[in-house]
């Protein structure tokens, strides 16, 4: 059995991983932390998330000696957390025994200036950086068993790159014309605040971060090649689904793109190559990824669309896998029941 | 031709009765005006309503010079204010020529020790209280045709007293029994803010308000007798549907109920007497109130349902049926095209 | 461990249903089972039911020789079928060792007469009817323990029930009054096939059933007591809000009140007291009933909101704790994780 | 005044024609036509569609000599039947003074080979093809005003085409690199049917007809180059949103592209050039069709987004708009109100 604490539990990420550790048979929820200025400081989680009204923890705040306590005395250490708050706090948290799992974008880019230009603050923990392995389970599995820091996958580049890099890997993409992500993503994604952008009244589909989100450098460095990418906001509670436009090399048929698909999978149950174009409910509330891609012969283009469940396997139960992968357990274990 | 003024034109309520006065073939907008303090001063409309993008207007921040101007050069002025921007400033826009029609909740309780029970503050406006007229359009004609102050009804009492009028005003109903009102109502109901309770993720149907609504004791004086209310925030954008439970007098029968309904509403185009019980959606968007009703004789409970759109009957487009009948133009003019 | 079917399983309960026995620790899934005359006969359940791709399960046809297999080879048989064939199928199933959980309402009503006037056809089974005990797994645990029939209550009488049953049961209720019964329930209620009243564009809010429905004498007859049940069809596809006004006797106050659900839901892990009034999403995708109440001491009337998911407490989940309870199980195993 | 017909209106779009030709100052509804086999023949509109259950018109079962009859007796007869009955009845229509709008698929495509390719079944009808003018209203108003058969252009195309059309007709795409047009449509797109794919339980956002669906070569006809365009099924009800990347020619900067959307559709009322990217609700139950555009002029790729309600502009408010032309009034008449 493994102890685990939560920091930043208020948030849907927090919620979600709260009830993933009660569920697991091998890990213990030892404690839930909220910023020590939040206004939901000492609450019970269940007063937050009416759905964990059963669960009994309480949010505790954070501060530094809770910080340096938690490094010591616990496994794993779950960060759900806003970007400067993990990129802050890292250190004192590795300074002991515990590992611990980011759920921000705080050390998913290892070059600084990128990071800079898109998070708008410069990077200064170089160390925890250099430490930090990029957490995507299927991908990067020697990694991140024996690291001391996961950057846990953002939602948008969990699903792009699960549908693109077996194709990337396999050298099939023509090179000449970039791949396109348009990516639709459930309101869970903007986080648990108040904003008039996510009012109930206000949603609606539609476009945002055009050609300049986030999440674009952080899909481009782990797959090695540039993209177009458009995350729209859709009027549901979770999930993501990605359509993904890509041109191969002249010649390929859709077998090739079949046999790829099913290598690159095959051992891995959180992947489900499915028979037909998934749907955001096939995965919601689910840790899965479904893929499935059509190619046009004649021209070369090819669809691929990959459906997650954002608070997930876009963040949550990635976390999951990671520790599971960890401590040397199935990566499924607590997670398909 | 008349001329109006809106001020609150940056809520949905006001973004409403804009599109309302454009469509009017009688009403010519003169100006929208948002508080003097709201971000949203000097932005045009349709940046905050993206469905109005192609209006030219302008919100103008408001100040008592300009609430002195407007209450001698426009014919009508709507106010789509919060409660106490009403109540502060009804003496000041009535000193003029215009008429003016209230859609926050400061003019329909008179009874000024309910009001401050229910709304917080003490009501201070003794004189334009008694000059206000409740704008139940399909009640209270005459006494709307000459008025100087129009009191808009809420929206949940607008529903709640379609239905239940006919059988009060013919006294059928077990005064042993309340009616018990249940009231869904969408999240335009909440008004245009950022608030967590209204989020795109938190919204799920549940009761709010219970044995405590501000529209009860509404509904109350204008019925004459005691209700349970119990309004419920429902997942979707506009419209209301309120259920309505009563137990009738012995030996009453299911003829006698259609002939009060057909009697009530024979000639008034806004109220829709349906063959059966009607959706939201029937009446999203439109100036409708659309009834339908079932009585068990052997028990003598009946259920009424009502269904409205809270944006136009429950606000905007009752408020422009005032108008039309100050004006002596047909009630339904701008509204039923 | 224990051996089940599950027959019926290309509906919305049947799917869940298997979901549920795959995480159960002491159940293992034997077969599924749909109409001899299904389309969906041979095809695999992650065909039909995306969220459980990963499953291996094809449903099989159902005939007169495995409904006789079933009988004497597996310990539990879940009918996620319609009335009429949990009616005409129970005798055989019924025949060997098996124990039968029917989530149909063909052995809820011990009154043939009632059940031939609500479900059209009038009841052949006396001898299984007669065995058959309501499963409604708080109230009626030592009836269900030993029981060979398990008649699984119905969504809605099991949001109500749960509400009503501690007051009923401890004489708090005036019976001049009759208690009314709101509900809205998703649209999974009306199960899975195609139909113009359920298609996306069509739903909206609207009552139906009304003063009519089947679920009125299943209430009533486990209550004691006459109700007014109103059931709607909501625009969200899990879960049932059930908002009930009721009339105390004269003198009771609201720690009254809150004693009673206390002493009736002290020990059961299903039944939240909640704090506030709960929303259709703290138990969608949960085995919960959600409860919260208020009395107005004055006129003595009470609303209390009851929460449950349909698919789960209303069928499915309940299922599994009358399993659990048979085999003298913790109540919530394999359900609360 | 102009008197119409409309064949076709118990569905979608059907009823959002009723509703258009009742608020048109210059059109006078003659008679609403079904299916002679149709199960909605003889019932009033209002039935069906709840939101008309003010409006006084009737569904009359069609036949050839009703179809004879209006060929000489209204102005303008819209089309909104399947493709099949459209080709058969083509013909018969024009065969006297009337003029057809059709809105289904019939008559978009000139070659005849790929409208059986796409539709399934050839096309006899060539004289009326011939005849046929595509009633993009922006794009082909000289061809639109003398034609005798308007071709209604489909919903997605005509999304796309107001996108693309601007960069075509300027030369302004790298034509090595096909545009990528991913487009989401809201479940009235699928017309008014009882179907298991549009049940409220099953939609949920997800590719379909990708890499074939019979919009690609309309969009591509009226385009003149290939593109790769993935439709979506969202869970909402009215409105298409298309997302299109596009490839510039090197050296093409932001403001070019602004200049040539703001030339296309300088005087042109119903398309709005928006400040920033448009939401699906913006548009929902208008005429309009947003734009919003960005270039990385880097990379040269743009993303441009179109919105328009389905219903609207992309099938009932386009065929009024065709009339307007035709009758020369101003293109918006009846629409901008």
């Amino acid at each position: 059995m493994y102890n685990v604490s939560i920091i930043g539990a208020s948030g849907y990420t927090g919620a979600q991983l709260v009830q993933l550790v009660q569920q697991h048979p091998e890990l213990v929820l030892k404690g839930t932390y909220v910023s020590s200025n939040s206004a939901d400081a000492h609450k019970s989680i269940g007063e937050l998330h009416g759905n964990l009204a059963h669960v009994d923890a309480t949010l505790l705040p954070i501060n530094d000696e809770v910080l340096e306590t938690l490094a010591n005395s616990v496994d794993f250490i779950f960060l759900a957390t806003p970007h400067e708050a993990s990129h802050d706090w890292m250190p004192i948290l590795t300074s002991g025994s515990a590992k611990v799992l980011d759920l921000s974008g705080a050390f998913r880019l290892k070059d600084t200036q990128v990071f800079e230009d898109f998070y708008g603050f410069p990077h200064l923990q170089k160390d925890s950086l250099e430490q930090a392995v990029y957490g995507l389970a299927e991908w990067y599995c020697s990694d991140i068993q024996p690291a001391k820091i996961i950057a846990v996958p953002g939602c948008y580049p969990t699903a792009s790159l699960t549908a693109l890099k077996p194709l990337c890997e396999n050298q099939l993409l023509d090179k000449a014309v970039r791949p396109v992500i348009n990516a639709v993503s459930g309101v869970s994604g903007a986080g648990r605040k108040a904003n008039l952008t996510t009012s109930f009244f206000e949603v609606s589909l539609h476009a945002y971060g055009v050609l300049g989100h986030r999440h674009t450098p952080e899909i481009e460095a782990y797959l090695g090649t540039p993209v177009i990418f458009t995350p729209h906001l859709g009027n549901f509670k979770r999930g993501i689904l990605a359509t993904i436009t890509v041109k191969v090399k002249p010649g390929i048929k859709q077998v090739q793109l079949d046999e790829v698909y099913k290598a690159a999978y095959a051992d891995k149950p959180i992947v489900r190559l499915r028979n037909s174009f998934p749907k955001i409910d096939d995965v919601a509330h689910t840790p899965f990824v479904d893929l499935h891609w059509k190619l046009d012969e004649a021209s070369g283009y090819a669809v691929i669309t990959s459906a997650i469940d954002n608070v997930m396997k876009g963040a949550a139960s990635q976390a999951i896998q990671c520790v599971n992968i960890m401590t040397k357990q199935p990566v499924e274990t607590g997670l398909v029941l």
